[in-house]
């Protein structure tokens, strides 16, 4: 693991670039003696790491006392992709505001896309938690399919909150069930992307007892800034 | 109003009985100097505003700086009760416990306890309003019939948590587009006598664009403890 670069914030939480062979990841900590629980915070597949939003949430939870880390996985964010995936990409986005059935494209570019980026994650895991300042336990944020995926091969996962489950790949479908951690589910209730019926499908599938659902007005955008905070606190009930 | 008892708890909370004519009630005040916002907080009908549950509840979150009050409306609570109510009741029980479809026992029962509820809880929130120790602005929680009903009609509700809307007279249903103050729905999961998709149809109605859904798993009486604190939350957002 190789730091790249690093920046300390005004709020005192150090912002670190490194590369882990192909995969580039951005590590942010908080100022504290004591070796910090590790949230992985994963975007959906199609934005860069460096994404605005990920960025503001990554460092409001860092600053809860959190080490979060985010990667950008093969053929996800700002990795190369191939002229397959590119057209894939396009077909998805034009097929879903056309309206028109997406499960097709869906499944075989998705499908592939959680698989190969499983691995990374994992790799960055160990290399992460072979740092001084993060300590266990760790928890999940953000991309539903990946998330079901990681909390079912890796007991290193404690606690996972998904966002926007409406779209996930028959397989993670499958083993939703699987999942026995902690479970925060984050839906709104309009969400252009994802169908609301089938991500109440998901949160009732999950194989969990301590499964919460939160629910807002909106598109997939709008989530208010309060659930931030919920999250936060659902971190804080399992991970500290 | 009468205060009939009073008593105060070891927190510093002042726990006081009163009357209003027939209508019995509670109020929880905070040892505060400045006028706390006011919570009317309300059972389901067939519990009384002393059922522990409910006490706890409203300790809780007079505990945070508000002014909580609970009455037994007619036919509600520790009220005296028809022999037609009696049987109401009994036949409501039954047919739930059976699996029979209870809508016409629950229209024309609940239907009209409601109608009757209302003017009391307005009579109260007239008298709560005018102590030198209750400020405004007014928040409800719970029994959801009421609370649309209330918040309806009632312009000084501005916030409302509500609980187990699965069954809900249709009057109520058909008015929920009209409530417009923001809302923390609050849902169990596998309620035993509240529908989940009619609990989740009725979150859909609500003309509020600032609704919030929680749904956790387990039973009607199963809600998790951390649930209580994120209500707390969403009150201080809207009445501090």
């Amino acid at each position: 693991m190789d730091f790249t670069s690093e920046r300390r914030l005004d709020d005192g939480l150090l912002e670190r670039e490194f590369t882990l062979g192909e995969i580039p990841g951005t590590l942010w900590t908080p100022e504290s003696a004591a070796a910090a629980p590790l949230i992985l915070m994963a975007h959906n597949n199609g934005l860069p790491k460096g994404e605005p939003r990920l960025v503001a949430r990554a460092r409001h939870t860092a600053a809860q006392g959190y080490a979060v880390a985010s990667i950008d996985a093969a053929g996800c964010g700002d990795r190369p992709r191939s002229a397959a995936d590119q057209q894939a990409r396009a077909d998805l986005r034009r097929a879903m505001q056309a309206g028109e059935p997406v499960d097709g494209i869906f499944e075989s570019f998705i499908g592939p896309l959680v698989e190969k980026a499983v691995p990374e994650w994992r790799t960055a895991l160990d290399a992460l938690l072979a740092l001084p300042e993060i300590g266990g336990p760790v928890g999940y944020s953000g991309w539903t399919a990946l998330g079901i995926r990681l909390a079912v091969a890796e007991p290193r996962i404690a606690a996972a909150g998904f966002f926007a489950g409406g779209y996930v790949p028959r397989a993670q479908r499958e083993e939703a069930r699987q999942v026995t951690v902690p479970l925060l589910f984050l839906l709104q209730w309009d969400d252009e992307g994802n169908p609301r019926q089938r991500a109440l499908e998901l949160f009732d599938a999950f194989g969990t007892k301590e499964k919460t659902l939160h629910a807002n007005m909106g598109g997939h955008v709008g989530t208010p800034w309060f659930e931030l905070e919920d999250g936060g606190r659902f971190y804080d009930r399992h991970l500290k």
